[in-house]
């Protein structure tokens, strides 16, 4: 495979901080979980007929089907031929005109602001106003490649360009979405862990925000205080108490709020709802009002899970201006956001109307979709509680759950033996004896000496019922080997 | 506005990286154009009636339509109900099955591997093992969300997450495209500029490439070349030979080969070919052919121009595959690239077959595009050259010109005067006065005391015509005031 001395790139030389880079949705249980797919292809006999990928929150891989109408109205942008079709609504019709307006030439294959097309802004702006009972302005939205670009994009205004104790800090949650700690890593900052409490449904508490941060502040530079809202992997949705105690903390220690709010319509527990980091904000009025705040919002969960789309938006509320133009050129070079995706976020935010001849169809579909998720969350939660050895908080929120596990001393040794985290080591077993790709816990982070995993619940009710029996039968089977 | 103490991120807290980045194809003077655009919407006097933005290669932005196959395809895996429809060819339908069978529940609503489907990069190899006549393979092809998102992920293996002495060099040529210079800065990598003989069809002399890192080896890691070719913002068009002076160079030098060919269907003069830099590297045979090489290509320009679609692929060769398997990692957290720009590209490597519905259509639309820039690329090379004042090399490939403007003193000293750069100056005034919006040279770098400034030849030939006598006649206007 040539000397190291041929190579410009090796393990030496490679970016320290992309070696360190991990990010676990995607990590070595993923690709191992791949190969295996290979190797039933290649026809080699395995316990089970196929894997279950339960890693990542893939909507239409795991069998939801795309909402009728956006797929319409995307249909129309990219072959404006249809829009003399008659099997097109006119609702449809007419969202595409908008969009294809807004765009250079009539054309979603040319490039837009690097914000996004205004149009698109401007009805993101209308939904956050009307969600929130307050106004949002258009050039506070930018639209983004994916939540994932938008996050990358605000994390970059707040490094300092300095390593050791002047990196910027990151207050991140433990348990994360490895989005976060993965960009860390590639940007030479620094983690500021906080544990969530796990006994009491995943809140922030604001003792251990201040403890994590008074730890970290000789560490590093802290300028930003990440919240996944509802949360990923945990499930939770956190009350409007505890968004407020965090927005304090981030004044009195004078962060930048992100709010990770892409599961902002994925909502299951009785009482649970969703309430922004804005709208909060709002309402504690003065000074809290004028903090600087991002919130992250995206087209691949909800009810339409258009994850391969790659839409997204951040608005970021209260920034200086001469910081927005600057943190406008810094995207700039990017270009722009994919059009289609675009195009996606304008259906979610800009449904049909009612009255419309797209509205009872749109309505049904994604009601369902609802619906089924709701009732995914309550048999998951339910099931992992039925089991000994296992723990879960209630799925209130998201497409998660993030039981903890019991593991046997024995197990613990065994995992050692094999150089693997232990709950790696479980769900390799997992994975290997009954085709179930989950996530270890320690790919998010967890407490030192608990132990997780986080599944999807996106598989449908069948299959999961299914998958979840299988399961059963492993962790049971599981615990006997290493009691 | 608040004062500095009640936010977090002022201009003496943002990421000086950002501060520094400039994107001028993006810069104030387009931020000005924009201006006036809305200036003139508001009924504001102007001596014109709109503004030609002649100042980004966005095709379809000037008039310039989809390829219907590739808008089909694409039609078809959005909604694949119309799969059933009598209006779409066999070939688009049979393309786009396969995407979707490529894809997770047969949607491109979901999420594909980080380097894009396997069977886009199968067709991807092909094409390039076609083109080449040397074999490609699909493991090294990773698709990414314009060229823009693959150059900056190769880049960021490259760095070295130090600053100082011991930041990554970049070697770049000026001009250059802009997006190289910000990510350095965007990266607080190190630039080390080389600057391409204008006299000589902006061909690249070693002696200059051996100056320039000569000069910059005690100042930075040297790590990569980039090569443009076709050349943006110059229009040049590399010869074998002068490939294979770089690339013996770059071994050499142990240098990464960074070749951006994004304009690789995009050739106008005479006996002028493109040859890749894998084909060279490959012919030199050993040691060359395992040096390590990025190739960049996207769905933006050529004769498809879907820049809104965000399609690119990177092909990287002779990795190590533990670098491979980092480079793969460091892409996952981004999930993936959007699955409709990844269609985009298969129709481009894999187009409609002789004999097949859409071929004879599918060629025309092509040929007719290829042949409409080739006619404007030789109308501006000679009109700028007919014009008192203007040197301009041949416009043999991209799509842009480059003009070297000869300012009289007294306009250097006005530029002065007003703070800005002369061919700014010069620009600022062209957009003022007759409403045409282009990218002074300094935006690309330039050799001290030269002015350019760049324009596309994208403009609709009548247009393109109008414009260009409305700019000779400011050109004079300028020569005759500051004479
Ligand atoms: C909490 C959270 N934020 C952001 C993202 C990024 O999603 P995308 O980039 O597809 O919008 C995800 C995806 O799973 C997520 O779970
Ligand atoms: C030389 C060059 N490289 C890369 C790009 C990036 O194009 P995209 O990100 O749209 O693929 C451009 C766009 O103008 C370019 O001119």
């Amino acid at each position: 495979m040539g000397s190291e001395a041929e190579h410009v790139l090796t393990l030496d030389t490679l970016n320290p901080n992309v070696i360190e880079l991990q990010y676990a949705v995607r990590g070595p249980i993923v690709i191992r979980a791949t190969e295996i797919e290979n190797e039933i292809k290649a026809g080699l006999k395995k316990p089970f007929a196929q894997v279950v990928k339960a890693n990542i929150g893939d909507c239409h891989a795991t069998g939801q089907k795309p909402i009728t109408y956006i797929r319409q109205v995307l249909a129309l942008c990219t072959y404006p031929e249809l829009l003399k079709s008659n099997d097109f609504p006119e609702d449809a019709k007419a969202q595409a005109r908008r969009i294809l307006e807004g765009c250079k030439g009539q054309s979603i294959g040319s490039y837009t602001d690097s914000c996004g097309l205004m149009v698109v802004r401007e009805d993101v702006a209308n939904y956050i106003g009307e969600r929130d009972g307050y106004p949002a302005d258009a050039k506070d939205i930018v639209l983004c490649t994916g939540a994932s670009d938008g996050i990358k994009s605000v994390m970059t205004l707040l490094l300092t360009a300095k390593g050791g104790i002047d990196a910027a800090g990151f207050m991140i949650p433990i348990p994360q979405y490895p989005l976060y700690s993965a960009a860390i890593s590639e940007f030479g900052a620094y983690p500021i862990p906080y544990y969530l409490n796990e006994k009491n449904k995943w809140a922030l508490d604001v003792s251990e925000l201040e403890r994590a941060i008074t730890e970290a502040k000789p560490n590093c530079k802290p300028r930003a205080i990440v919240v996944i809202n509802p949360g990923n992997p945990t499930g939770s949705v956190l009350t409007k108490e505890n968004i407020k105690d965090v927005i304090k903390f981030a004044h009195r220690h004078k962060l930048f709020i992100m709010a990770d709010e892409v599961y902002q319509h994925n909502i299951w527990a009785e009482g649970a709802e969703f309430v922004s980091f804005k709208k909060v904000l709002q309402e504690m009025g003065a000074p809290y009002n004028k903090m600087e705040l991002a919130s992250f919002m995206s087209a691949s969960k909800g009810f339409m899970g258009e994850c391969g789309y790659r839409g997204g938006y951040a608005e970021v509320i209260n920034l200086q201006p001469e910081v927005r133009a600057h943190y406008y050129k810094s995207i700039s070079a990017k270009l722009c956001p994919p059009v289609s995706g675009q195009a996606v976020i304008d259906c979610i935010v800009n449904p049909p109307k009612p009255g419309g001849p797209s509205y009872d169809t749109y309505m049904k579909e994604k009601d369902d979709v609802l619906a089924k998720l709701k009732e995914k969350a309550k048999f998951v939660t339910e099931l992992f509680n039925s089991i000994e050895g296992i723990s879960c908080n209630e799925v209130m929120g998201a497409m998660y759950a993030f039981p903890r596990i019991y593991l046997p001393e024995k197990a613990v040794e065994a995992a050692k033996a094999a150089g693997q985290t232990p709950d790696s080591f479980y769900c390799f077993a997992l994975l290997e004896e009954m085709g179930i790709c989950t996530v270890p816990g320690s790919g998010f982070r967890e407490e030192p000496g608990t132990f997780h995993f986080r599944t999807t619940i996106l598989p449908q009710m069948d299959e999961l019922k299914a998958v979840l029996n299988k399961f059963k039968d492993f962790h049971l089977n599981f615990l006997a080997k290493y009691k």
